[in-house]
């Protein structure tokens, strides 16, 4: 891998910021609110920024980067492929559990759903989430869909994926806003209490948890390298140069070993052209 | 250009929504809040947020894209940097005069400033987007950077800007989230009034306007043609297929046109590992 040490730093990085924005989110709804329950009261509304922190934002960010971690590429695409929809499956379970939570508080005290921004641009980077995995698992992990179909819903994935975790990211923020501004009264928020101080620095390395993630999931020369196509300019004395095709646009075709000997500079075009389309993966 | 209906269609909606974004904001101040002023009262708050959205959000947007625009393609590069460089002022100035407008409003007033994690976090926006204009002129403008240098930081110029630009967008609704709650008291946010119908939907058409840019940015067949290199591919018969590295890169060398005689695939090759690095420009 090419600048292992910087990815290794900035890995190692976003995990840290990742954990302990976790911590934080425990620490705000334990130290200096009601703890958590499950009964309507302001105990199971804390249920919504700590799975929303953990599920909706931390495991999200390390499903986006998995297939970038070098150890993995000796594995399977196909088990990587798992790998990366069960942990998006985790972070929408959690976040669907931390939905219901501000729901069955808000219905318990009265207070009217769906009125504000955050909870209009909340639900739909829920639902465009939930369509993501679903359009994800039927079109990249069963094996039905043709190679072409893969190829232009590829970097719509890829985009969809990206941009949803910042949108999770920036209704989070919105959700602390609210949050501070409605529960800090004696001290007001204006007042910069302890606890603003606190939640506000979760709100940053909230922040800066994306960032680290957008830059891993955007550089090229960090993505997976592609088995199939690498395996076949190696095995005709070309290199694995440009040769990162999404290789699940060419591991289910079932050609014969012979149909394989291609043009070393034909399967450079031929990848230049899927480079220059944008169809490469991310996953 | 590929996909030149597409493209089209995506930079109407892109100028539709923005533009209409640019008149809710206007109608949100005029219509329901005290309009505009500069004596310290409301008034003057009133251009924060219009300044932010016409400048920080819209003039900021168009100035991404500026460079995929198809019939500027037969415009200097350097005529299109200055473009480039010139709305992004004009952003920067409007954005700095709305963070005035705002302290000086809280300063009359006698609310403290810079508690909310909306502050802490637009004043960093702001002042990294001054820096990224400043380095932008330093290394892309001015004609001193040398080549490598240009090619090292241009992924960082590229991801910087569109970060920044989508953190100016998570910062204005944070802002929208404070101000409805502040201002709408009877009736409240909660009850859903016009005002705060009216305003979420700002809200979400300034996210609208945002996935609409970065999706018009981060496509790579969509980039502006690099005009040195294709022309030396032409010249010696090539095609212009994979040559999307960064003009800027080649344009400032005074080689003579003897040195120029290189072998397509050497070409090739080399831009494609520019291109593997993520050094081609958006710019």
């Amino acid at each position: 891998m090419e600048n292992y040490g910087p990815f290794l730093a900035l890995l190692a990085s976003a995990l840290l910021v990742g954990f302990v924005s976790v911590i934080l989110a425990f620490v705000w709804v334990f130290h200096y609110r009601e703890g958590l329950s499950w009964d309507g009261g302001a105990g199971e509304f804390n249920w919504h920024p700590v799975l929303v922190v953990t599920g909706f934002v931390f495991i999200q960010g390390i499903a986006i980067i998995v297939y970038r971690l070098p150890w993995t590429w000796k594995c399977s695409k196909l088990l990587m492929k798992f790998i990366h929809a069960g942990l998006n499956t985790v972070a929408m379970i959690l976040a669907i559990v931390s939905m219901v939570a501000a729901f069955e508080y808000h219905n318990a005290q009265k207070i009217p759903n769906m009125y504000s921004l955050h909870s209009w641009i909340g639900l739909t980077a829920l639902i465009f989430y939930c369509l993501q995995l679903f359009f994800g698992f039927a079109v990249f992990l069963l094996p039905f869909a043709p190679v072409h179909l893969r190829a232009l819903l590829m970097p719509i994935h890829v985009y969809s994926g990206l941009t949803i975790f910042a949108t999770v990211i920036a209704t989070a923020l919105m959700g602390i806003t609210e949050k501070l501004l409605f529960s800090l009264r004696d001290p007001a928020y204006s007042s910069s209490p302890p606890e603003a101080t606190f939640v506000n620095c979760l709100g940053l390395l909230l922040v800066v948890f994306g960032l680290l993630i957008l830059w891993m999931a955007s550089r090229p020369h960090w993505k997976r390298p592609p088995e199939e196509n690498t395996k076949v300019l190696r095995s005709i004395g070309g290199t694995a140069e440009g040769t990162e095709v999404e290789s699940t646009m060419t591991s289910s075709s079932n050609a014969d070993k012979s149909d394989l000997k291609i043009n070393t500079e034909a399967a450079r075009k031929q990848n230049l052209k899927f480079d220059e389309s944008g169809q490469r993966s991310t996953m």
